[in-house]
Parts: C-alpha cells; structure tokens; sequence
C-alpha cells in the first residue's frame, strides 16, 4: 500500500458514507444563527444544551459527517496535511503557499524544546502514566517559555492569556507536543530523546522522533490521516474543559493542560488504549460471541463503541478501519487482532446497531493503525492529544473573542434549614 | 479582636443579612426535582443551563445566602472549623466526635508529603507562577502517591478515578495542598519548607508551615472563617472544570488539577490577588472617584465586583468585610487600603448597585484579610485553591454517583461544502 493507495481509501471510504447518507434520505442540516439566550431541552451531562455558536467544525450526526471549517474531513485526509488542516482549524481557511510555508518554518522552530527536554529527564517519569508525564511536560514547557520571554525582558506574567491574540503560544503548543510524547516514549525505554528534525514534515518529523529512523512515506502518510482525523470534534469533553479552564481567563497552556486531563479519561481519548488492550485479551475471532455475550450480559461499557452525536457510523471509523485491515495483512499478529475487531463490529451491529444506534467510534480501529506503525497502546492516548491540540486552541481562540465565563447551574436537592450542634451533641 | 470577637462579627453579619432580605420581602427559593431531560433557558457562558443534580451546597442568589449541605454559611463561620466543613461538604452531614477525630488523625498524617517538596523544590520555580508551581506539586503528589500503591503492591494504574469511591483520595488533596502552598511560598524566599505539625488544626498548621512560627489563636479563627467561606460555591469555572475532566472518568489529581487551572483565572480565583494590587494602586481614598471614572469610562472590569448568581451583595463579603475593617485598624497602611476599599464599594453602590446589581464579591476584601495576616498577594489565589479543593472534591465525588461525560453541542456558524483546492491554486 502506497501514500496514494492510501488517499484511494479515503475516498473510497467518502463515497461509501455519501452514498449510505444518500441512501437513508439524509439531507445535510442547516446552521442556525443563535439568538442568546435560547431554549433548549437538556440532558444529563449537558446533552443537548448550547454552549456556544462556532465556526470551527460540525458534527452531522444523522448523516455521519465531519466538517473542519467547511471542509468534509474525508476531503482533507485525502488531499491535505496536518499542518495545513491546523492552519485551517486556527484560521478558518486554507493557507496559501507563502503563509504555509511561514507556518511551517514557525513550527519546526518551535518543535526544538531542549530545556523542557532535559527537565523531564531530570524529573524521572515512575509513577505518572504517558498523560500525566505529558501534562508535566507541558508545565515544564510553559516555565521554559516564561524564562524566555524574561530574558528578552517580556512582561513574563503571562504564557499565554489568550486575549491577546497572540496565534504563536498556540503554535507553539501544537509544535511542541510532539517532541514531549516522543521524549517520554524514548525516555521509558531508557533511550535518549531525539532532537526534532525541522526538514521533515509535522507527522514524519514526529514518528522520527518516535523510533529514530525516517519514516517511509506511506508511515508519513498513516500517521498524517490519523492526526488529521482527531484534529477537532465539536465540543467533546477535553475541549470543552480547554474552554471552561480559558473562559476565567487563565493561561493557554493551563487550558490545554486541562485538555489533557479530560483525554486521559477511559469515556474519552483514554478508549483508544483500551479498545486495542480489549483486542488483545479476546485474543481470537472465536471467543468474540462469548466475550460479548458475558460484557453485555454485565452490562459493562465496550470500549471503541457509541457516541453520543453520532447516529450512525462514525466517519473516522470508516477511513481507520480500511486503513486498519489493509496495514494488519502485513503481521499476523496484526492480522489476527484485526479479525478479531471485524467480528466484534458485526457482533455489535447484530446486537446493538439496529437498536441502540451504537457503531464504532474513532477509538476503535485508531489503535490498530498505531500497532502496525509500531507504536505502542501507552502512546495512543498522547497521540490522540498530539492531534486535538489543534482543536482545543482553535476553539479557545474562537470562543475568547466572546468570552463568557462559563458557570452553569445545579439544581439543589438537598435542606435548607439545619441548625449547627455541637460536636457533644452530635449522634452517629 | 479575640476568636470570639470574630465569632460575634460573622453572627452580626448574619442577622444584617437576614434583617435585609426580609425587608425586601424575598421568600427562600424552593428546591427542586429534576426530570431529565429539563427545558432551560440559556446565555452564553450556559448562564441558566442545568449541568446536575446537587445536594453540596446551595446559593441564593437574590436572598444572598450561601447554604453548605443545609447549613448557612454564616453558621458554619461562628462555630465549626475547616475539618468538619470539608467533611461536611464530601459526605453529607457533620462527623460525630470518632469520626471527626479519625478524619482529622488521616488528615494530619496525609499533609506531610516529603517527596513532593524535595521534588518542588528540586524543580526550581523560576519562571512559573504560584498556581503553575501549585499544579506542578499537584503532579508530583500524583507521582508519589502512585509509587507508594506500587511498593505495597496495588494496581498503580489508578491514583483515585473516582469509580472506586475511595474518599482517602479527596483527603489526600485537601490535607496536602496546604503544605505544597506553603513550601512554594518559602522555597520563593529562598527559605527551607516547614514540616506539618500534626498537632495543629488544618488553618493553624497552614499558617506555622506559611511564616514559621505558630499562630495566635485569632489569627487561626481568620483564617478558618477565610477558609470555610471558600470551600465552596455551586458550579463556579474552577469546580465544573473538575468535574468536566472527572466526568472522562479521568484521574481525581487531573480533576483537581484541573480546578486549579481554571480558578487561576482573573475572571476567578485571580480576582483576588487583582482586587488588592488595585486598592494598592488607588492607593488613597481620595482618589477612587477619579480612578472609578476613568475604569467604567473605557468600560473595564473592576475587580471584586459582580458576580452571575448573587444580585445582592455577597454573603462571603459580609462577614470579609467587616472583617477585613477589624484587621486593618492596627496598621497604618492596611487601614489606608481598607478606606480606599470601603470608598470604592460606596462609589460602587451609587454607580452600578442600583441600576446593575453590581455589589462587592468574595474576592473584594479577601485580600485585605490576607493582607492582615501578613501573606503576600500572589499567595491569595493558592490559598483560595487551599479551600476550594473540599467543593472540587465533594462536588465530583457526587457527581461520579450517576456520571454522564459532559459534551455540550456548539451552533455551527460556519459552511458546509468547501472544496478542497492544492495550494498552488489557493490565492490570498
């Protein structure tokens, strides 16, 4: 499979979602200008409730699109990159040649973080897992930055408050990410972090840094889609969090911090480890019936399934998986965990597609890309952060130039009128 | 001013409190069931939205009053203590006497965190803030803590996601951020972190680990009222990013951290440490009309006012302010920033009381309490994080009871059928 074969699968897997879109009578549904405040009907975990306008990206639910600035997502893994696609989601259009080029310079400069590098080194990582030595990276980083701009006698308070429109803190942090993952892959395994090579591209320059050799263009290529495919998906969790946490007018680098956190969590960015630990412990195509039998049966969450917009088939399910089972072929290993997702999917379907509307998500075949890249399931999740990190920044940008705090209410369940005893008084 | 003369001054401000909403005639708000979904109308920032059910705490906003768990805070002022309000706020009631004693034994044993300080203080904090050194100790308690479970052989893959109902996870949090806040403020002068004295009340401990010497019985009363007046406060920025990031199921150290993150903010916890630099630079009472003027004419936030829920002044800033007048008698300057602070609110009053609604916050004379017990204002926001930790962890616990990940949706104000074009074909 070739970077072409590749783009091949991408519009292949477009014309497939079009087609079943065309098929059930989907039609595309129509932006809305909101008039503050407006009624709406809530549920749980803020479903349903309007936390902002946006022009950033979109969700069809019903007809399985997602749209970065106007662009279908298919669209751009085919014929874009991910620095474009970041340029795109911060700016809101494409770049042309002379501002690409400019970004792109900005962005090999700013993947170079010796000092933050040698901090984590210096801090030992036992203990933190690959997030949260990834959210001390970035603290490490936002020091670094500040001692910086103390030198070239900046007002150092600031790292990053983003009502200055200053586009750099976010460039930096979408170049710097991935030079942080790839230290602490390299540093787990007791190897020295490699330095970032400004002459590869984002993605390439990435998995060099990763596993110390160039990559092959079609691994540039793998890896350039999956970033692509994560870079911004409405208002999920870590980017609302990234929101809430800049909305008080906090620091950047605190607001993607904060993003970080919400990834980490197994209902979120977090599945994607354990989706492919789940591959690997049923093991066989065979035991899928029972295993899932037993799941359902304990009622228990299957991890890379559902979501709460989606109604039908997540569009990024539909390029990773293709792209799942022709890199698998290559390894048996790879092979065998790949039939075992294949039959997982249509047990599900059986089971719950009809139903309960719930489908594979990103989570699901995304590991099994990053397995035949040779990247290991601790790395998913960070990999995943590698990626939003476009989101968060172009949707706390955006929502920054209306800033609300956001504070929303509970309803109050409990008494009103105690009275203090004292603690002689009190009974257990 | 004795800790009963401070006892007398918060049931003062109780009564005045009360006298004032029943002469406005306003009759306590009723509580409610929620029926999910529920109909709500909503602002930017989800002014009105539902997020949850709570029975934590309870503001109302037109009475003014601040309800924890059923008790007036006015009441929780006069006669408890920080201990028994965190133990209130996670787990419903007021511990009998084994309980509290046992809460506060743990309490004291989990405030000394040696390894975190060696690491603190090993990192250097050249460059961060207080709340970034704060969240960089926050990360390291995290470490430590999962280093402990793996010598005594426990899962180390958790350090508190909240499923497993482990409330030693919130006690760590709350008994240990006080010695991290502590140990960044000496480790700034240059001086050794003081170790907890088990012997001492949480307030007291704090304030002998902050300056080194063991605090006068009223200066520990001030600083309990300051601390139970912060503990909570409905689903403020800093306490719903919490539990954004919990609702991930995430770890309970990246919900905390993110609380601090967002109470960093000077639309948050950053007011209060704001609020003081502006009365030190109005510096005289004489010139708060001349400075108030030219503020509101270039229609700029003035710090320590306004608050979305409460369109009466602040129950917190009536027991603050008084209290902050009593403490600033004995020193010159203190009573100088004190009358510039008094002048501003009647400046206040008489400009946006009326019309806006516009009264005096919790952040408005915190500072000048702080002030008087000879902390530093960049310590203000830490101190408030000291407290706040109780509502962050009380709130996510419950919240974690019938968890659903908070995603919110967004209206798309942007296209839908871009075309993708090369970049030579891109013009700008």
């Amino acid at each position: 499979m070739t970077s072409k074969d590749i783009q091949a699968l991408v519009l292949e897997a477009a014309q497939k979602a079009k087609a079943e879109a065309k098929a059930k009578g989907n039609v595309p549904q129509n932006t809305e200008k909101v008039e503050w405040p407006v009624n709406c009907t809530i549920g749980p975990g803020l479903e349903g409730a309007i936390a902002c306008e946006s022009a950033v990206g979109y969700i069809d639910g019903t007809r399985g699109e997602l749209i970065y600035r106007g662009y279908n997502v298919f669209e751009l893994c085919a014929y874009s990159n991910f620095e474009e696609v970041s340029f795109l989601l911060l700016h809101g259009y494409l770049p042309a040649a002379t501002e690409l080029h400019a970004y792109q310079k900005k962005l090999a400069r700013f993947r170079s973080v010796p000092e933050t590098i040698k901090q984590l080194a210096a801090a030992k990582l036992e203990g933190l897992s690959e997030m949260a030595a990834l959210r001390l990276g970035v603290l490490f980083l936002q020091q670094s930055f500040a001692q910086e701009k103390t030198k070239q006698n900046c007002p150092s308070n600031t790292t990053g408050t983003v009502s200055d429109k200053n586009y750099d803190y976010c460039y930096r942090l979408i170049a710097a990410l991935p030079t942080i993952v790839a230290a602490i892959a390299r540093l787990r395994e007791g190897k020295e972090p490699i330095e970032p090579d400004p002459d590869l591209s984002h993605a390439a320059n990435f998995l060099y840094m990763l596993k110390g050799r160039r990559p092959t263009p079609r691994e540039e290529k793998v890896l350039d889609v999956a970033l692509i495919l994560h870079a911004d998906h409405g208002m999920n969790a870590s980017t609302f969090a990234a929101m809430v946490v800049a909305s008080t007018l906090s620091d950047l680098y605190f607001a993607v911090g904060a993003g970080i956190a919400a990834l980490n969590g197994p209902l979120h960015g977090g599945a994607n480890e354990d989706a492919i630990k789940m591959l690997q412990e049923i093991d066989q195509p065979e035991k899928v019936k029972a295993w899932l039998e037993e799941k359902l049966a304990k009622r228990e969450k299957v991890p890379g399934f559902g979501h709460r917009v989606y109604k039908t088939i997540d569009p990024r399910a539909r390029i990773l998986g293709p792209l799942a089972k022709q890199l698998s072929e290559e390894n048996p290993y790879h092979w065998q965990l790949y039939q075992v997702a294949e039959t997982l999917e249509q047990e599900m379907a059986v089971r719950l597609g009809n139903t309960k509307k719930i489908y594979p998500n990103v989570d699901f075949y995304s590991g099994l890309v990053y397995l035949a890249l040779g990247l290991k399931p601790q790395l998913f999740t960070p990999i995943f952060a590698v990626s939003r990190v476009a989101g968060w920044t172009a949707r706390t940008m955006e929502y920054l130039e209306n800033n609300r705090i956001f504070r929303p209410r509970a309803i109050y369940t409990g008494h009103c009128n105690e009275r203090y005893l004292p603690l002689e008084a009190r009974q257990k």
